[in-house]
């Protein structure tokens, strides 16, 4: 398929929350789609969007979505056949179930449905192919629309970074250790209380998808089914007072020898599956390898390919493992509303929406 | 040796900087000692030290030393036959072996002698018999004083937390990454525009300390040599926005199996050896281990045992090694001033100084 | 009266609190009270204190309260006749109300009554003498008990900081403007997100607060009613990212021209009224008066007198009014819970309790 | 004068410190401007600047300066009839009295020339008829090249809210408090022990600047000179922990009465002079006024008009003067090198340089 002709119509669900905005701001100027209508909470329903939003995003309310009407979570919506979600995994579960049978494609920022065999758990630049797993999906379950989810935010820097190692050298063992913005638990979130000067060593639930969420990214495609790779992931979750990036310490065991130099030349030389090399979305490079004893850092590179940029840094070998890298990832553009509408732009091209 | 009758006089190099004046405030009241004389930057030489100090903690200059004049770096001062030394490591290479041929006690905060293998490197809780160094030191030297040193602040909540895992368990690899507060840097030290809302994943020779100080400390005394622990360590070092703690997320793997209960029961149990244990020094409990999911925490924890006792938490298995654990521990108490005092108050009680 | 013989047994109302975790922190090892029973959020009732208290103060929870129950906010709560009232306002008016008819006196933080003509608004180094009040309170509403509340943690500072200007000189007008804490807010209180490197300038409602009561409190007695003190006031909220300490920029214009000399000894000279002198909460000096060109600040000046003191700094002329300064004060002990300690103190000192 | 054919060729004095290296990515792309020498500190000399100086802001060093050599800072340099001045005021006054005489202009944003009277302190929306003081200033010290000054940063926004009320109202008296970013004292600036979580109330040498320099930028120019504007200030100056955005607090009173409509009209419809409507640093909008109860915020705001305009909001009634407000304008581009590059840009168009 080529570029949509004219802008798709699309809903966002969610819209009021902090990932919510990410998806409105993200999509204000996008070429193939076109929010008309959205969803949010309870107690902003039937406001316009412009004044029922506590936007908590720098710059105004994008001009196209001031005056929408804030609709609740049920379809249809505008009439669109295809739809994000930002909606709290709580009720993402069953309200994304209610727009798949009805045609519609969801694009899902939630953790309800990764897990499920059926639903594909993307990431352009690693795993296209894996979109396919859509058709299983629609037999198995009857639907005519679909849902398609992303990763994680905590972990989508790690996928990327990982996935030109496991295809040069294999990965046998990672060890992982994150520092993450307060914006990756949504707003309000963390209480200022808790965070101010302080950092807290634990994220509920995260840990859990950060050692799972990227074998099946990583695994490979057979007989329509998904084999998880192989790679033994040990993970440390951090909350720490900075507001948006997510920061990860890796230790990586390869499971062939490799020396620095070929390490940072994988990294640096790697390229997106061709179907992911044109898509609006798609930044300039995958992987940006910095060269700086004392980068990435959120402040200076967070915003790297307009935060869809996974930045490495301080590369050099470990004592015990292989390799030590950091690594850097913007957690609500890449790792949130900017994936999902990466995601989005994958299986249009791909035909399998649109 | 036992406790002295009268407070023994002392004085304090390098007064001025941060750790200097973590000393003075920590001494005001010490049973022990009682400061004399001090020395400080070049700028405020001669001036009284409440008047030529920038004073940065909070609470007032103690009224005990601040008429005392700030006197420079050089021997004899104020008469005193120990000194504490907060020297910048550059300083004090020189500065140091000034004083230890003059029957002087110093006792050093700073990196610089820490691996010579006649310099004691000392925790009194996990390695009080390595003080036994200075005699090969003053033999070897010719000194009729010594120096002994305490670790970087970074690794001392750590090497308290494997002491009792190598001696239940043995010990052979860790992973540590190190979440540092900026005061570890002195003062005027991390410039405010790097670390607010930041996160750096760097400080300069961190790492190496970090893999190979504890090694030293857990290491065995053999005729009149110390032999390393053959510990694996990997460190990754960062820097985050808060003021006092230093956090260590910890992955080990042990010599032989233990299950969880056995090896909270170890921590929690873990007694300094005999002779450190009734020091003025030494806290309540040596290490406290929480069973909160959520902590330690450097804004609720690090006062812990008045700054001295190392917390543990969120202790669970490892899916690569064995156990991961969180440790904080106070930076510029257990592990730069506080501790300095604890070395201090060991090798009276033992006799080697006094 | 004279200290009380035996500790007099009190509860805490809203004891989960922020605010109420500072009522019981301090009443820790209070001389005159002895917490005996405590209310707190519904999600928590029944449970134990200890295990139904999301604890965010540094230190453990206090031994004494650990294993109370946490009861339901209606009297009785534990039998006692004295109780501290960290409720939110919107509760506080119909719940404290069920108390003091009930012989109960309570002493409360919350806003819900300090505008009543009958309730005594104290700062017992200030007004002492509005404890009176009571008196007029008991007749008008038949209560046996009766109701005592603290000002507004923004104004307390700036309140006994007015007095003795007041006394001295008299005051005219005062142009204030505040940045608070966070703490000040509550917990969970401040999003993270909205404060982490940020300011905030507006705290709803609180300006009118900041405008009115120190007139209230500076105000004569006369006949049983208290005439407001005649002050002109202009307020300008903030929030700023700090976690304790509400600090004030002040300019002041007296009634009487004094010189700078005169304003600095009768800041630094004021003594609380003599009935308020020796009680237990008393700071060592009620107003610190600091030489320091940049100081008060909240780090290293909000701990003073046990967070009690007042600390005033930067007093200078005034190129509009007459003299400009800063002004700092603890929010969460001066600014509430000690202060309500302080006032439950005096009542007693006076016999209008207990 | 129009729009130059070809980028004028200009040089950054003092390239490698925080406003250094804003006027090098603000001249990027700039229209008019193209940087083709630079100067910096001692210690990076002669090297390319891409690798001796430790740029501290967001995104790469532009390419187009990166292989620049680091230049001495003396004249010529690159033989540039235009040059930017970024240095530090104490090496600025010598500075720039040696590229004057040699037909260089400079637009410093140092302080040192500020008070002079034949110097012209400029904001282009504001005074841009001051310019004309450069003929008395060539006359006067016979050079052929001219020093043209930028404002305080803190005082920036505060000048631009005040000129429009002047002009329709008459303004007498002004009350500001100042909240500060970091980033205003440049780098290293502030120790993050100094700042982090706290506020310092202080500024050396600020508040005499802030009372000051608003009324020679509003006043009027008669006979070749200038008559300072007769408005009274009242200035308190305080550093926030905060990255980029000076917020102020003001309190005016009018020389005539205005109700709300009217002053909120005067500021939202305030445009610049006519000269001044089109430079390429011309924001969309001088001035925004923000309706929202909470806003300006820095995390919000400080982008406005890329950093040009300056925000004003929660305008109200004052008890004590006549109108509340908050103004935040972005310190380090509307308030140092943007504002520099906006003046050249004036002066060019006005035919005094190029």
């Amino acid at each position: 398929m080529n570029a949509p002709t004219a802008r798709l119509p699309v809903a966002v669900l969610g819209a009021t929350g902090a990932v919510g905005q990410r998806f409105i701001q993200l999509l204000e100027n996008h070429p193939w789609f076109k929010v008309v209508a959205l969803t949010g909470s309870d107690r902003a329903l039937g406001q316009k969007y412009g004044e029922g939003c506590r936007w908590i995003l720098p710059g105004p309310i994008p001009a196209g979505v001031f005056d929408l009407p804030i609709l609740p979570t049920l379809p249809p919506v505008g009439g669109v056949s295809l739809v994000f979600s930002a909606l709290p995994s709580k009720i993402a579960h069953e309200a994304e179930a209610e727009y798949a049978p009805l045609g519609i494609a969801v694009f899902s920022n939630a953790s309800a449905y990764r897990q499920e065999t059926d639903v594909p758990l993307l990431l352009p630049e690693v795993n296209p192919d894996h979109s396919t797993l859509v058709h299983l999906q629609r037999r198995k379950r009857g639907w005519s629309g679909l849902i398609a989810t992303n990763p994680n935010c905590t972990i989508t820097g790690l996928t990327i970074t990982l996935k030109p190692l496991l295809e040069n050298f294999g990965v046998r063992r990672a060890f992982i250790v994150s520092m993450q913005a307060v914006s990756g638990a949504g707003y309000p979130g963390v209480p200022s209380m808790d965070i101010l000067g302080n950092v807290v060593p634990y994220i509920a639930d995260e840990e859990d998808k950060m050692e799972w969420e990227p074998l099946k990214m990583l695994g490979a495609l057979q007989d329509g089914q998904i084999i998880p790779a192989p790679i033994n992931i040990s993970a440390h979750a951090n909350r720490v007072p900075i507001l948006e990036g997510h920061m990860l310490c890796l230790s990586v065991e390869l499971a062939q020898k490799a020396n620095l130099e070929e390490v940072a030349q994988a990294l640096v030389g790697y390229q997106a599956p061709e179907i992911s090399r044109q898509l609006p979305s798609t930044p300039p490079a995958i992987i940006r390898l910095s060269q700086q004893a004392d980068r990435p850092q959120p402040r200076l590179d967070v915003m790297s390919g307009n935060g869809m940029t996974t930045v490495v840094g301080r590369l050099r070998p470990d004592p015990l493992l292989h390799y030590k890298m950091v690594i850097l990832s913007h957690n609500t553009i890449r790792g949130a509303a900017g994936g999902s509408i990466y995601n989005a732009e994958l299986l249009l091209k791909q035909g399998l929406v649109g």
